[in-house]
């Protein structure tokens, strides 16, 4: 009876027999150098199956490999990258905002949401409603502005705005394991973007700082603008009307305008960001798609299906029949925040 | 008398002083070096003029010096890396997916813009109302059609689809010179952008393979889109409605969305690019704006002022006063096309 090598196995077999050896000799080494990949998150199969994920797809000779253009993964910010609790981070803002624009809007004190933000009611998002409060207080903070000073104002409000609850600055509340994550995922190839529902004008005066991501891999909604002339100089104001919402399904649309393939992973961590998951995930080759929960009440903020703010339900529910691996911040992650 | 040297100046002057040495000691022997660079363009005033702007914004320790996250550099498309005569690329793959689709549309044959596309008798844009032809046309070749099937469409399309005037593919009409350019632009740490007035969903399909500009870096107009399921996968469909019309103020727009800053370089060929220009060069850090002029009438096709295709007239007015600097095809051009 002889005994077949690999190299004559039927070529049906032999691709089998190739993905077997590739994961002998190059999958299982890696894994066990992977051991210094993403150290915040505890060894388990949540980081286990990010690892293996990435690692099949970046191995040449892996039946999944994915070449360096099609290596794209999207990230939802609020919620994802960086706490979302109490507040939206450039809710936080437009609240600071709307104060310090208030002597010139007598008219303010009046007028809701801008009476409940001048008087300090507007702390948490309560209710539905305030999604509303929400966009009509980041319309009147940019309004008449140009993107030349929105990037001025944004840029000194974070460099020294804080998070009402911890009182650290709100640009040190982002989540460690995902920082390291983004890393990771870049020293493989791939290109990391951010899709937030919230301002472009805003985010990007963070995103590069903190997360390495520059403003043109930032997708988020914008409001109307126009072009004008201003102390000579050519100059694009901000119209205080939404043009795009880059949430739910505008998500989505949203990569599609920007990117224009469809990434092969995906992180979020609500129900806004359903569709892009749902989209991602269903391309043909290989794909990741993942959900941070936010259970871990004693470091950070326990809320799900209940929560106005991030709310999370159907995603939670759908996660193991789309496949997608739900990120238990309580036991997936060593540490939450970053420099702690 | 003492004869002070570099290291005793004034600061003030010291660093005038330090800018002229950069002068000498890295532009100068660059300049000498740079004659291997952009081979297709004649030496001359406008060569020279991108060369110096080019080494003096890269060099290190020149007062002109742009970090790399800055050096972005803008181009349109058609007309300005690829031959827009007699008809914009997209509009030539509109009539041929008219035709292909005309069987299911019986009514086309008596409705305009449909019948003279079906009949041959749109070969050129000889008039304002032809604008209005095109939207429609490429309304109805999208209407109903995934993301994933246009992509397959556009690509069968561009594989054979030849330009009617000159017969040469339509994908070998691109300019060798502004070809080197994007190679040169990009060995000095620029990211080359196209901001163009056509779609992206159709763009995309070409601008990596042959100018190496990848979709995320493709600018362009969309339709509207809804997310839908179809055969059991999450698709995006294209609705026949424009979204987002990338020309004219809209180029400054899609810019700011696209890449959140302003860039430092800009090339266009028509009145359609002069927002664009305008608002590239009015930045306060050096800036360098350029027109293609479309002025050989034996190698190309001689056009601007009354043209309805890329009509070039208030940008060619203003282009000396605003200091863009204006690229006559005809002087300042050795080679026309690639792969001549």
């Amino acid at each position: 009876m002889s005994v077949p090598t690999s190299i004559e196995f039927h070529p049906e077999f032999r691709s089998r027999s190739v993905s077997k050896l590739v994961l002998v000799f190059f999958l299982l080494p890696c894994l066990a150098w992977c051991a210094d990949v993403l150290p915040s998150w505890n060894d388990g199969p949540t980081r286990r199956s990010i690892v293996e994920f990435v690692e099949k797809v970046t191995t040449e000779g892996s039946a999944d490999f994915v070449p360096l253009p099609d290596r794209i993964a999207v990230f939802d910010n609020d919620g994802t990258l960086i706490s979302e609790q109490p507040l939206y981070v450039q809710f936080a803002y437009a609240i600071d905002r709307v104060k310090e624009l208030a002597p010139r809007h007598p008219e303010w004190r009046k007028k809701e949401p801008f009476k409940s933000a001048l008087e300090g009611r507007l702390t948490t998002l309560e209710s539905e409603s305030h999604e509303k409060a929400f966009a009509d207080l980041v319309f009147a903070t940019c309004d008449e502005m140009t993107t030349t000073e929105i990037d001025q104002a944004a840029t000194k409000w974070l460099a020294t705005a804080r998070n009402p609850k911890t009182g650290r600055l709100q640009t040190e509340m982002t989540f460690q394991p995902m920082r390291e994550l983004l890393e990771y995922l870049r020293s493989k190839g791939f290109k990391t973007f951010i899709v937030s529902g919230a301002g472009i004008e805003f985010m990007r005066n963070y995103t590069e700082k903190i997360y390495g991501i520059p403003p043109e891999q930032v997708i988020g909604s914008n409001v109307k603008m126009r072009l004008e002339s201003r102390n000579g100089s050519t100059e694009l104001v901000l119209v205080p009307e939404m043009e795009f919402l880059n949430n739910r399904q505008g998500k989505p649309m949203g990569i599609y305008k920007h990117i224009g393939r469809r990434p092969i992973m995906a992180f979020g961590n609500s129900d806004g960001d359903f569709e892009m998951l749902q989209w991602t995930t269903s391309g043909e080759s290989p794909r990741f798609g993942a959900i941070i929960h936010h259970d871990d009440a004693e470091r950070e903020t326990a809320y799900d299906r209940k929560s106005h703010i991030g709310r999370l339900d159907k995603a939670l529910d759908e996660a193991p029949s789309r496949k997608w691996t739900v990120v238990s911040m309580k036991n997936d992650w060593k540490t939450i925040f970053s420099s702690q």
